[in-house]
């Protein structure tokens, strides 16, 4: 099932996409209650039209977002390099909140402080359930989904201190989508292929199979001290090949678009713009 | 006027408390939709009974609240010595997501993996409309109100990885109240005496006044990069005194009573208890 949100009247609601139909699940509220028994039940009505859908995060706007810092060994190699940033021995987790989040061609703007915004492919967890001290080699049980991420970031506002908040908030800044793949359908979120393109131009290339913290792992790490909840979002982290790492450093400004692809997800495509042209 | 939440059919709620009564103000979600107007509205029927309400943090659900860490000297001294943390040349903002707040009373557990929660008086702001690109000067004219805070700390998961996060974000970690105090009352959020008293002992003792990092200021550093909403809160850093710097180090563990006040704000008092101790 591939789950995609959608606004009904100024209510999050969500749907399960099959080629260009929805099928109405409710609102995102109710399903995310029992997330399990929701996309379970009976449906019956009317199709929807995917064209004719003014869409959102297919997650409650009470989310968190958990974003894993250098979590493959071929980013490593550049924050060290950049930023002096060492290999965390433990995940190394920021939060976002979930007012970045944006989905699939949403315009996102450069802040005027910044040189530009810097892309970093992921991919993502969604919760199911609410979890407390999960343990490693069962955590992904708690899993409703997968999805691809793009976990954009204003570099200068990122390091400008030691914490990485405010950098990985700008507005618009997370695009997400295009859909959640459920665990029926992808039970196994290692050995997908991650990509990212720059106007056409791939930039990073790497493969879930090299993060360094499972997702299994990160769910336990943070479920001693924080109890998860359904729709709570794990962004797994970035392989190699940001633009702040090459030499010369390269950045996302007006005009350019950036493409983010997970294997077996999907694709998201966000023009970027500056501050100026974005509509509100 | 002094702004409580509190619950009516799962709904969160805000009023206007004097003494022990309360005029209901509407929902938290019509009331942020323009604070100005809504607590200038002109309110008949029935006053409520404060002792009947079940209060929550008068905030919406979807408020982030962004904290500052290492903002009074006394405590830059200490964080240095303990965690070899440098004094940062601008706001230091880390990320709190708002479902670790709770308030006046509320029982507080110790994460199993930590030899006890840490304490950290903070004087917070309440942001009353969207702010973008505010000048340090002028800044103050988007607060609400100011209400305190009890920034409690899981040391271990805070300092484990470079960033703060999962420590800041324990559950139910974030007593705020005991209620907000708006402007109108409290313009100056300078000057004001912050404690805190461990089962009575004072640990804490510091002023506003003493704030590296003003509220104006941090609120033009957030807004060139993340537009903030009304019901965001600013968390403003602790004064020095906190457990993890004294010798022996001292924690907060199941049994101790932990009490943060601001002046002209009030007193928040929560009692630490165990994970197993914990009632849902």
């Amino acid at each position: 099932m591939r789950l995609i949100g959608y606004l009904v009247g100024g209510t999050r609601h969500i749907g399960a996409v099959d080629g260009d139909k929805v099928t109405p699940l409710g609102t995102v509220a109710d399903f995310y209650r029992n997330p399990d028994a929701a996309r379970r039940a009976e449906r019956g009505g009317e199709l929807l039209a995917l064209g004719d859908l003014e869409q959102v995060p297919p997650v409650p706007e009470t989310s968190r977002i958990f974003c894993v810092g250098i979590n493959y060994h071929s980013h490593a190699d550049e924050s060290k390099s950049v930023a002096g940033l060492d290999l965390p021995k433990f995940p190394m987790i920021f939060g976002r909140w979930e007012s970045t989040l944006v989905v699939d061609g949403t315009e996102v703007p450069v802040p005027p402080t910044e040189k530009g915004l810097d892309w970093e492919v992921e991919l993502a967890a969604v919760i199911g359930e609410t979890v407390w001290a999960a343990q490693e080699e069962t955590a992904l049980q708690h899993v409703l989904g997968y999805t691809a991420f793009n976990d954009l970031s204003a570099r200068r506002k990122q390091i400008e201190t030691p914490q990485f908040t405010l950098g990985k908030n700008a507005d618009r800044s997370g695009p997400i989508g295009p859909a959640i793949v459920t665990t029926d359908e992808l039970p196994d979120p290692s050995g997908l292929r991650v990509q990212t393109r720059v106007n056409g131009e791939t930039v990073q290339d790497g493969n879930t199979r090299d993060l360094i913290h499972s997702v299994g792992k990160i769910i336990a790490y943070i479920t001693d001290t924080v109890t998860l909840r359904p729709g709570d979002v794990i962004a797994t982290g970035t392989p190699g090949g940001v633009g702040v790492g090459m030499n010369p450093q390269r950045f996302l400004t007006a005009g350019d678009v950036v493409e983010v692809e997970v294997e077996k997800i999907g694709v998201l495509r966000n023009p970027i713009v500056s501050r100026e042209q974005l509509r509100s």
